[in-house]
């Protein structure tokens, strides 16, 4: 979202000033046009925006079938769009195998836990980085990494080193000096997955020479075919509780604004999701 | 052999003070030990250092077949390590394909007009920097380039942009500023092969997300075992008139130390050679 506010060339339109903000969505339909396949109760995912209610075309929207067992709300976490690029990010783009070392940052945030869970199910050695110790604490005790290393202690750079050793697979949800520092660590035939970054003079990349590994970004989107197999998998791994999931969830469409900001200073752990009406009313 | 001088963790040992200068050369056998594989007059390759003449193990260097209608210095060019980097790098690494737009940098150099020939051949448009006009001039007439731009002119980033357009596939041989620039002209799935590079603050890598794209180092000894294709392939464009080479050859092993900072301030057109002794009395 913050990147489509900036007036730029990218991978979507930059959002212009007066237009709805645009944003993934859960919710449910409270009238069908003419000739719709979608009915009145159902629930549904789209780029609805930050509204409480729209109208939107069908092709805007998939409907959403919950399986038994499973939240809605996972539809905005695990099983939504943070999920689908912990999955293919991890699985497709990192190759992740049984044996590697696997760094996360951003790891309590909404697709960093889910990394995290699924490195560990991979079979991987999880270092996973946070802001703060509770957040550390947090990865420790419930998603399970091997070791958390809060990125804000003052002998960070010496408890990287001794945590990480050398890495098989970054997964970066921040860019910038930490993805710097990950770039010394890498092993040969490394796979850097570039998910969210910021600009910052990065000088450490002559290492995938030297290591021949690779470094690729990726858009989720680009696996929308590929999203159901997914989804099965995911499912079944939050019924059997080998995937753990956190809401941060504030409400009130008014209250957006505010929320957006949290996810750059690391006030929120987990999914962070704005309630602006009621999702439960879809008939489930 | 640059990187080999500093003392710190790459893909082979530094070279310590005292040590003979690794380097890859051509030589001629002159005496064999017991059982040798190898008879007096013939033609290897192999890190046989900056020296006149030493004794080696039979492990450290390969018999040089020369096909027909080749000279035996293509071995330390478009048939040696430098046309092996620009063959796997090009064809394996970078994925090249007809219609593709290539970017080129140290288009002049030994890896980078071979680089710009397979180019050709693979049918892509291929845009070629150097530092000189007199290299550019060579590019466009000689080597067939689309384009060779001179990056040394004032007005080089309009230059680079109106030339470039966007791009599919950047061969980096300088890293620094100019890998930075070509981050910012990526195509959707484009692929950056890292092949020699030198520390700089690059922030345009967040374009990788944007245009799911890879940057992905390589050595060239990986690629050992199918060293085999690649030099049947190039003799034969060799043959044929399709690549064309150029060697910049110092005379004498004490002219070696003022001959490598040539690489470095663009004094050297073609691949840089220094011959110490006469590889022609092999056996051809």
């Amino acid at each position: 979202m913050r990147g489509w506010l900036d007036d730029r060339r990218g991978y979507m339109k930059p959002v212009q000033i007066g237009e709805v903000m645009r944003a993934g969505a859960l919710g449910y339909v409270a009238k069908t046009g003419k000739g719709s396949k979608l009915s009145v109760g159902d629930l549904v995912y789209g780029g609805l925006g930050w509204r409480e209610w729209g109208v939107y075309k069908e092709k805007e929207m998939r409907k959403i079938v919950v399986p038994k067992g499973v939240d809605p709300l996972d539809f905005l976490g695990p099983l939504g769009m943070t999920g689908m690029t912990a999955y293919f990010g991890l699985f497709d783009v990192g190759k992740i195998k049984a044996g590697d070392t696997l760094l996360v940052s951003g790891a309590a945030g909404a697709t960093g836990s889910v990394v995290c869970q699924l490195g560990k199910i991979a079979g991987a050695k999880v270092i996973a980085l946070a802001g703060t110790p509770e957040k550390c604490e947090w990865l420790e005790r419930e998603v399970g990494v091997d070791k958390a290393v809060n990125y804000k202690s003052p002998n960070f750079r010496q408890e990287f080193k001794d945590a990480v050793g050398y890495i098989d697979v970054y997964f970066d949800n921040v860019g910038g000096e930490i993805l710097d520092m990950a770039l010394l660590r890498l092993k040969k035939n490394a796979r850097i997955v570039l998910c969210d970054s910021r600009p910052y003079g990065i000088t450490g990349y002559l290492n995938l020479i030297s290591q021949t590994a690779t470094m690729q970004g990726f858009l989720i989107f680009d696996y929308a075919e590929r999203f159901p197999e997914a989804i099965q998998t995911l499912s079944n791994w939050l019924k059997e509780g080998r995937i753990k999931r956190k809401f941060h969830v504030v409400e009130g469409l008014d209250k957006a604004p505010e929320a957006l900001p949290l996810l750059f200073t690391g006030g929120n752990t987990g999914k962070l999701v704005v309630k602006v009406g009621d999702y439960q009313r879809a008939k489930l």
